[in-house]
């Protein structure tokens, strides 16, 4: 059988001392923290479509990536050169989970029914690629927002025949997504938003949004599929105002229209730092609002304004996102997806391997930091006892609701100078060093 | 009686021939616009704090602002002459409304009760102003940001006693605002958001902001107040994350609680910006789900990450919020209160004239563009022509929910090749200007 | 002979008050505004890049525009249809000038020698375009970012080779400037700066790059092209970080290498916002430095982090734009170039024209709101007066160069307490509204 | 001698395996890395104005802090007791060095005399402290933004009073630096820039400035001081724009007005994020053109627009800064000033020894881990190999100057599809990661 990488053997863990570059420094699947192995905890996926579609292209430049099976004329034989490489590079890599869209492994017919038809067949191969190499898939989604019907939006659009469309996708990806058991299926409309609300009807908008989540969460029973469902915030780009900005306006959204127990959120690194936020901040939204579905594991630029989707190699960024991860209880069904790519600069085959490694390697390190912080208590003790007074006394009244503004009111009437303690911000962030140093 | 601001007689409108830089070049109160006059569309709101005790300091920088009322030394009568001050500026503005927070008005005493004590003769005194001049109060607030005690927040302190003291604070500024027979009632808890989530609970924060806030509603309830309530987002600042981010935050933290019924938004332009929004978009969105409250009308600088509350000036930004406001039949109980500063360098009092006429003469512009805008109809046409297919057919079946995604499939597999149109965006721009430009 | 646009007569001016909206409400190419006509302050400039290859794709979609010359399969004869359309185009608008990188009008062909031949060509036709229609180059450029071999440079690559061939690109593209008697020469060199300084020798790119213009402007002597040369400045995009920042980077460099004398800079409004700046603080420092040479006229989004490229529709912008370029006694040689781009959504054909109305409108609106400013000499007199303190005394002395420390600090021990007056910003903006909207 | 950090001994080494929060886990002054000390690689020094003169109020909120020195009522004898407990402080966290405004130092007084005596006092109780610990002076400076008739600016103030003003202040503090034996003079004129350009000269602003660091060079070469002089760029904050907004921006003015021979450049981390750099770009640009005189080692936060001056915890940005300083050849005669504050909710006297203890030990650090990447050779044989084209054959004659376009032309006419490496971005973040955890 042909091999795409035959330069790269099996990604071994060596450890940091080893000057080996196609070796694991920290990830070592097989490592027990905790109660799980570093596998069990990370979840690992690879993105279908960064990995194997990208191309290195840009809005000011050309392609600069040539694959192995770039030379393939037929779309279909090219389709499934680029599967069977796919399921190669995450074996050698020893990543556990994929994810894809409809669209990035099986081209487009020349109608939707022929379309299906190609996406049937491709599916059929990745099928067999599953059985025979250890990967699953973490979750399908459908891509509604590269071809020009969508240009205002999927759900969102204001022509009716591409919301029909769009629902025909979706069904579609659902049925794949059920036949190879997808742990998850995401939502990421990344037309959906808008351009200028000069020529917007946000309120119907969104209303038919609300109704296409509805009819896809029906449909998702009715075929019996029971991964989890996930929408994916993002605050601009490709749009210049997207409806699901962040977690919190998502989870607005879920909320007013009564889909919070259908959905939940797949949380992105770098959509995150556009939207405002850091990383760790959406994780623990979303886990403190019981919502915090999968990740998309990458990072931005904090210095530039657009989804740069690169490898995810600050480990501070890493300890953090894990601390979130440990303490929601993992991630299942969920999982840390790299949505992320090289940089156009790094058009090398080879290259695919070397960021992944980073990325995996930066969160093995920020697993282990994160379970040394969280043994350790140092950081919970800090918090519990810094919040002792709602325990008890008038605090545990206003926790327990058996108090008011009239009680409230003697108390404080009768409270000698109130002294709070210090936050110890630059003493709690010497402690994070240590553990993400010597973890 | 003193006159603190003898230069100054009252402000009349004079257009924009006239070379009279303290007059009016736009807002004529008595002017018809639509239905209304504009006193009664903009409903202008001057910030007792901003305008009467800013002094001009920053974080680098002494105070550069001298009032009248500056020499006088002891605390209640400097503040008695600010408030005579207030409204000797309102009624020569010709200013309908005004806005305070309880520590602004009134200093503080040795304890709550005489911090109480100290509030109640203020109020007594503006009582007795309101009677005399055609002046009300658009809302009150609580201010629970300044004092050291509330370094960690007020509703969501880590200390009970905070929390508690934050009640009876609010409890005495609803009062008083009951008695002055204010509108509105707003909460922008300023240090309610973390400075960093390594010492932070967000769960028991946000569980215990929301029930402060419900039982806050419950004692507006007890004492007859049927004023509006108001939340205030802000994304940042003082800290690092505040919990009220945006419209979307705070409208999830509603939904989830259960107090989306009780309370609605105070939408402010420099915080819509702050949190990467323009100020129409968090207009649009309030407006949209519902809680569009009242405005804070002033404006930031986008090259700018802090809150700079500056004069609005920008007819453009006035033009589109009127337009919101227009769409949303008015904001009658809320209104458009200038919670903006002169800048430290215009120091003198005559410059509090100049930015509060440079505002309104914005907003009064913006409102005639607005008004013509919608009149014309040509965007209200191209708009519904724009989502025109959700009116029959299969459009209308999803609008009332009476399809799914398998008819939708069938639909979309018989659909011949989809074309939409032009969004249109340079055009519709081109109308605007012409509305801005020619009202 | 075809015809492109057979929709679209001949743009005429009809004023504001006309319901058509192809004409200019504003722009009366023969309207005399002070001791020039509108079309002699302007010398618009259309992007032939922009508006002529642009297809609608985006990072996250597939071409949405159709062309009339799309269907051409031939790559000469589409490139030549591609020329005649843009004559036809700018004759229909009324632009006086064009731009052009030597790339975006002529393929590519098997080396560089055939490329050269195909852009000879069509050069051929657009020299006879110019003579047929009365429109001239503004100014040409050498695109060398494009390609593959440009991903890490090109005057900065790491790799000789690279050097050599975009200095053989140039030598080309300043040939054929030259031939059409272009008016300037313009050096945007989009991968001219880092990805990451992990593998970056900026001290050696800086040198390079300074080698590479100083031969630049040798050849465009010898070849007797006595056209401006020009450095634009971008702060990012498409590399992390370029070299040319912004106007004071840029000028920096000049400085440096002895090169100020040579070259001035081509101002963008969109990359000043990128860098943080306002269009007017760009032009402003160019002027105030004497390198202010041309200017690209369009906008960002200031809530986007890319460089959106949008028609610049805000007459605010506009008016403090041609407010400086009016003080600068104009731009000659110089021009407003629009690099400016339709939205993606915005796909017409037709909306190529309604784009460049908008950007037409807005910059003869800002012309004649900039020019009654100057005018009136409100803003002036202002200035003039604040600073009156230099024109004699010790502020005479200081200006001319005639104290020192010592006396200075003789002065101050003398000087009673120093009253400086208020900065009147608030009033300031006022009167900018009252020209913007009443010029 | 009264203590004023009683319950704190002098802060140890001990590593990151002790428990103690008082001892530093990386920082041990003694330790040799490559050719010198930590101590003499790192030359700390603390800033008097943050750590002994922060209150710790802000634009929202009242001071949190309380000093063992608040209670003296006197203020000079509140300010000598600052001083003693500044240098108890320095003695106890073995910090070699220390910085200071005269302003922070000394009370004013009621005219500029007795100002100066004021700080001649003081500074003699300085001067004996130096004696007796060992401590120097860093560097000194003239604070010329906090007093109101700063409010324009003070080189770049409308009013030539105010400029002479300054003059006079920078004259006393270059003299009571020299006394002091500092080595260094820093001139951050933080109101030096415009809050808008309506009001604003901007040629005379400039061409001022430049005269008046003309004639305080002048002045510093009379009276014999031979430390440097530093620039300290930073963007906005106080101003709307700063006329020193980055590195290349101040170089450019200091090579436009031939003062580059005579003043460098002070880096602070945070003032580059502001400006939208990298700390490390602005240190390698610093270099580059050999203006790297001295460092504030700060940080920012990314996600927030003001300057939040945190103690540097983050051991990337110290290994990258690090890195710069070791390519640098050190910093000598400038060095690492912290100028950090803690956060407001940081108030407890104890907090100022963690901030510190917590940016020694990152720089420590990152000292360690960028001595090792220097020593392993692995970027550098990396960017030598990257660039080894210009060494021979066209690359040496470019970098030499011994070619033109017209040579170039024929290489490039001649060379065969020219095909460049890969940039391995990823692969070396994987590197760096490697040293940063294990050094």
């Amino acid at each position: 059988m042909e091999e795409f990488f035959p330069e790269v053997d099996r990604i071994a863990y060596e450890g940091p001392e080893s000057d080996e570059a196609l070796a694991f420094d920290y990830y070592d699947p097989e490592e027990v923290v905790g109660d799980r192995t570093m596998a069990e905890h990370l979840r690992f996926s690879v993105a279908f479509w960064h990995t194997f579609t990208e191309d290195g292209s840009d809005p000011f430049g050309a392609p600069t990536m040539r694959r192995p099976w770039d030379d393939i004329e037929d779309p279909m034989e090219q389709a499934k050169a680029r599967v069977r490489a796919a399921f190669e590079f995450m074996d050698k890599l020893g990543v556990p989970y994929f994810c894809f869209h409809d669209r990035d492994v099986a081209p487009r017919g020349d109608s939707l029914a022929e379309t299906n038809e190609n996406l049937e067949e491709i599916v059929a191969l990745i099928e067999e690629q599953i059985e025979r190499y250890d990967v699953e898939l973490l979750w399908g989604t459908a891509q509604l927002f590269y071809e020009p019907k969508y240009v205002h939006g999927g759900a969102s659009s204001p022509d009716a025949d591409v919301f029909a469309h769009a629902a025909a996708q979706v069904k579609k990806a659902l049925d794949v997504t059920e036949r190879l058991d997808g742990e998850n299926f995401v939502f990421w409309n990344g037309r959906d938003g808008y351009e200028t609300l000069l020529n917007t009807d946000m309120g119907l908008e969104l209303d038919n949004t609300a109704r296409f989540l509805r009819m896809a969460a029906d449909y998702a029973e009715d075929i019996g599929f029971d991964g989890q469902l996930l929408l994916e915030p993002k605050p601009e780009e490709p749009t210049k105002h997207q409806y699901d900005f962040d977690a919190a306006t998502a989870f607005a959204f879920l909320r007013k229209y009564d889909l919070d127990d259908r959905f939940a959120l797949n949380v992105e690194a770098n959509h995150a730092t556009l939207a405002g936020h850091t990383f760790e901040h959406e994780l623990r939204y979303a886990r403190t609002n019981g919502v915090l579905g999968s990740v998309d594991a990458n990072r931005g630029d904090k210095l530039l304004g657009w989804d740069t989707d690169q490898f995810p190699t600050d480990v501070y960024a890493t300890t953090l996102a894990m601390y979130e991860v440990l303490e929601n209880g993992g991630l299942t069904p969920g999982g840390l997806n790299f949505d992320a790519k090289v940089r156009r600069a790094s058009f090398e085959p080879i290259d695919l391997f070397y960021g992944h490694i980073a990325g995996m390697d930066a969160f093995a390190r920020g697993l282990k930091a994160a379970h040394a912080l969280v043994e350790s208590g140092e950081l919970t003790s800090f918090v519990e006892e810094r919040y002792e007074s709602y325990q008890e006394g008038i605090g545990r009244k206003i926790v327990e609701g058996d108090t008011d503004f009239e009680e409230l009111n003697r108390h404080a009437l009768d409270t000698k100078p109130i002294e709070v303690g210090s936050g110890r911000q630059e003493r709690l962030e010497s402690v994070l060093n240590r553990y993400v140093l010597e973890p």
